[in-house]
């Protein structure tokens, strides 16, 4: 597309900063301000006022790093979540995945990333230190490694792994994998399917 | 999807507004949150407030209701520009489709809507009366009406040209149709084809 001669510095601005997101391109991020243009003023200001607060206001949890508006989420703020148990995920969409679940009454520890040297995150880049000394300093009988399956999730679990593995009194656990429910056998890949083989289950356990 | 535990009123705030834009669901709406949040405060806050200006300071040109800064747009303040000819579109978009293709030298009338009975938008609640005197009231020669090729389209077209039909002294033109560059006559519809044949170009003239 040829660049745009916009007819004003605000649209232009507009149309700039909405292009930066992912997904928006510059037609799209013309469309949407042309929406707002439509649409009342006052949604416009909210909206804007909306992703201003968020950024200047959101906080981490002290104890799991998942955001909040507070000092501790309501997750390590609920009495009723079991202490002794933390899953470790590498986002906060992953909390939220989880809990959607409604199976884990456990806390977690968001990580905020997982190791990559190919991006240059390392482990001091990740919430891992924060992790250990929260296994140190508490009360913890198990830690379950919810990353994603794939190599830089397997490369931090197993960082972590090495890291803990002298806690003997700790437990370290992994989420399972195998066949999703409404997998066709015919079409799962082999690593997946060789895995969900050899780790089968019993039924008579 | 089960409606979603937010750890913070401030994330929740925000997805609510973003997923009220065309095109972005809760779950792409959560997806930028998390972007805006991985990058710097101020990318977040100069986004925030380009929105918040644009839509609090963006003003309409008084001449052709075309956004921009100022009391007049820089097309109507560009005395190279043929004041003669006004080119009648329905958005502002369209003024920039026009503009891109270097053709057009004269001024616009932006209606910002075409009628449509359907969606209760009659001729008083666009930009009639504001045309229909300006060409009262200027040494206007002609008026391109440049509306989409649609139902809504052609009733506004058809509104403008009754309402100008006594003027003996203005040229009404519409833009050309026909068949697009790149077009396949094959598979091209049958009206627009037909069109095409009717209103055939003379290579002699």
């Amino acid at each position: 597309m040829v660049q745009q001669q916009y007819s004003s510095k605000l649209l232009e601005n507009i149309v700039n900063q909405l292009s930066r997101l992912p997904g928006i391109g510059s037609r799209s991020a013309l469309r949407l301000a042309i929406t707002l243009l439509k649409r009342d003023v006052n949604e416009s200001l909210q909206l804007g006022e909306a992703i201003i607060n968020f950024r200047k206001n959101i906080r981490r949890c002290k104890v799991c790093h998942n955001i909040c508006d507070n000092d501790i989420c309501h997750i390590c703020g609920d009495n009723a979540r079991n202490k002794d148990i933390i899953c470790v995920v590498e986002n906060i969409t992953d909390v939220m995945a989880i809990e959607q679940t409604m199976q884990y009454k456990g806390v977690y520890h968001v990580l905020g990333g997982v190791i990559s040297p190919m991006d240059g995150v390392g482990p001091a880049d990740i919430e891992i230190a924060s992790l250990l000394k929260r296994i140190e300093t508490n009360n913890v009988s198990e830690i379950i490694l919810a990353l994603n399956p794939n190599m830089e999730g397997d490369t931090t679990a197993f960082y972590i792994f090495r890291a803990l593995q002298n806690n003997k009194e700790l437990k370290i656990t992994t989420i399972a994998r195998g066949i999703s429910v409404g997998d066709t056998l015919e079409y799962i890949d082999q690593l997946t399917l060789g895995r969900s083989i050899v780790n089968r289950i019993d039924y008579h356990k």
